[in-house]
């Protein structure tokens, strides 16, 4: 699978829920201590903050934070360049907070200094909430120089990580981020289920009684383990063992700047090879993730999406549709259980795939 | 595991995790479809109802169907003999929804004459909602009387079956239920990290936009699925492709009421077993679903559940402890994969268990 997740799995992950838990037995709760830990060490933020599991999807946990963190009548400050920011705006409307919107193209990430001039424009803004790699686009916004301004403004950041942590390094002693929200099923490899927040601690205990919801209130979810070990409610057993093991193979193959590097082989295989065949990213190397890469839409007659769709699975791989508003794309992750060498036999496999549809090259109209 | 969920599962179910799913491939769309007619199918609600799966533990299902359905200003009558039922009245008020509350003792279920009187007495009151068997005692709360006087009274009945889906029949063409919650890994015997709500369709048709939360909104949730078989947010593809293996498995077990003879057996060979060794079950048999089974606390100052917990637990038998609130007492389960064998060998392992302790008898001092 060539997806930004769920995506390709390794066995061992997978053979780690061949074993049935109960959820309040001691040698669950040790596993979950252990997750917990291995979390916050991931971004250097054991001394500073604290890892809290969430049941449920990537958005469940943003949702979480959202409710559990965000101020009931000051503003906060979205950015904006994609699907995912969208959606921050949406839940914090639904769920009755204010929102203040920085929007800026799917291809272009928000500037620092408008979000300094922002936020010092409007002092009512208390948070500012950004998405770190945008998988509308792949785009991988500048994360460091954002919290700079944000915490030099005296205001709060909100990091969605969720296609980031694991991929990339996030670095909480030198970056200030008051939470940081990610899921098991993307750059840490585990399989969907549970999402998790990691945020400062102080931050947690001041947030009693502010969500919106009992499911996802961080801060009682966070109180219930730190009480006892165990999940308020009933946690995805098999899942968080799968994340357990994810986390030791993260381990073994040299924590994040080895998983990084990976990545970024394949996704440099990628661009390589497609582009050999024409293809046309949508964003210029340095604002890339090595995630997932949006290529134009090929302006070839004979290109039909659902066709390369079909022939590519049919040869093994799986890719996505784009995402973006205004500009017609496909995407094909980097991150999973995928290596340079799978990377090669892809192109191979879309080389194969153009030559029974008939297309000659897969070079966008406008390239 | 003699827990009430998560519990032991097939091998089988277990093994459709080894598999990787993309969450927007026609296999993962076909395989979440069919799960959803058979849980329909399971309660006679194919032609009335909608099934709509959710992230999460079973609790999100409840806050999920709270939120969806619960009337904004009209009060909601919550029938509680348990903890459940608790959070579901404190679910209620988080959410800024009106409660009325039916208390009775935890052994005692709720009048249906009472609950009629209620209604007739407040016609504020729009719907009702009951916890079909209470897991805080094990207790069978009358759904078809209680469905039956709300149905009569106008109102909407919202019942939580999360312990009793799968294991004891529900007829939706016969019982009057507009909204029904489950979660997979409880009398199904799938994994935990689904729940599901089962809801009159035109209920649910008219319920957009009601929902506090967007992640727990089962209207948009449904019109997603109905678009185009896609789960709006990343669904966990491992737990809901080992849901359909234990469906299946269900089918061949000869449905609910294979299932239920099953549960039935191991439920009177456990109090039988357990009985001659002294203990005293909390309820009479009428009122005791082949679910979970309360205990009272042995006298014999010999007995520590601590102790016993765990001399089980190196026997191989995880038990429970007690949640009643007045009542010393502890719990042993009766679903999941267990049989009636395994009933007995349990009954074994608790008479060693208690001679290693040198406990005589678990005879309760007021039996």
């Amino acid at each position: 699978m060539l997806t930004p997740g769920p995506l390709t799995t390794a066995l061992a992950t997978r053979q780690a829920m061949m074993r049935d838990f109960g959820s309040r037995d001691p040698r669950f709760i040790a596993l979950t201590g252990r997750v917990r830990e291995r979390l916050l060490s991931l971004c250097m933020g054991s001394e500073s903050h604290v890892a809290v599991p969430i049941q449920g999807s990537g958005t469940y946990a943003v949702e979480a934070a959202l409710g559990t963190f965000c101020h009931h009548t000051r503003p906060t400050l979205v950015l904006i360049n994609g699907a995912y920011g969208r959606r921050i705006a949406s839940i914090l409307e639904r769920i009755g907070r204010r929102v203040r919107r920085y929007e800026t193209p799917e291809h272009v990430p928000p500037a620092p200094s408008a979000i300094a001039r922002m936020l010092k424009e409007d002092p009512e803004i208390a948070d500012a909430v950004l998405v770190h790699c945008e998988t509308t686009s792949g785009i991988l916004n500048p994360l460091d120089e954002i919290a700079t301004v944000v915490r030099d403004a005296g205001r709060g950041l909100i990091v969605d990580a969720m296609s980031s942590f694991g991929a990339i390094p996030i670095d909480l002693r030198r970056t200030p981020i008051d939470v940081l929200i990610a899921s098991s099923n993307k750059g840490l490899e585990g399989v969907p289920g549970v999402g998790f927040v990691i945020a400062r601690r102080e931050r947690l205990a001041a947030s009693a009684g502010q969500c919106h919801s009992v499911s996802l209130d961080l801060h009682d979810q966070w109180r219930g383990l730190e009480a006892n070990g165990q999940w308020r409610f009933t946690p995805p057993t098999h899942v968080v063992a799968a994340l357990a093991a994810a986390l030791e193979a993260l381990e073994a193959e040299g924590g994040i700047a080895g998983r990084f590097a990976r990545y970024h082989e394949n996704c440099r295989v990628l661009i390589d090879g497609l582009g050999a065949l024409g293809a046309v990213p949508l964003l210029p190397a340095q604002l890339q993730a090595p995630i997932i890469v949006t290529f134009h839409m090929p302006a070839d007659p004979a290109f039909a999406f659902q066709r390369f769709y079909g022939a590519l699975a049919d040869r093994g791989f799986l890719i996505y549709p784009g995402k973006l508003t205004g500009v017609e794309s496909f995407r094909v992750g980097c991150i999973g259980q995928v290596r340079a060498t799978d990377m090669v036999r892809f192109v191979a496999a879309a080389r194969a795939a153009l030559e029974s549809m008939g297309v000659a090259s897969l070079a966008p109209s406008l390239a």
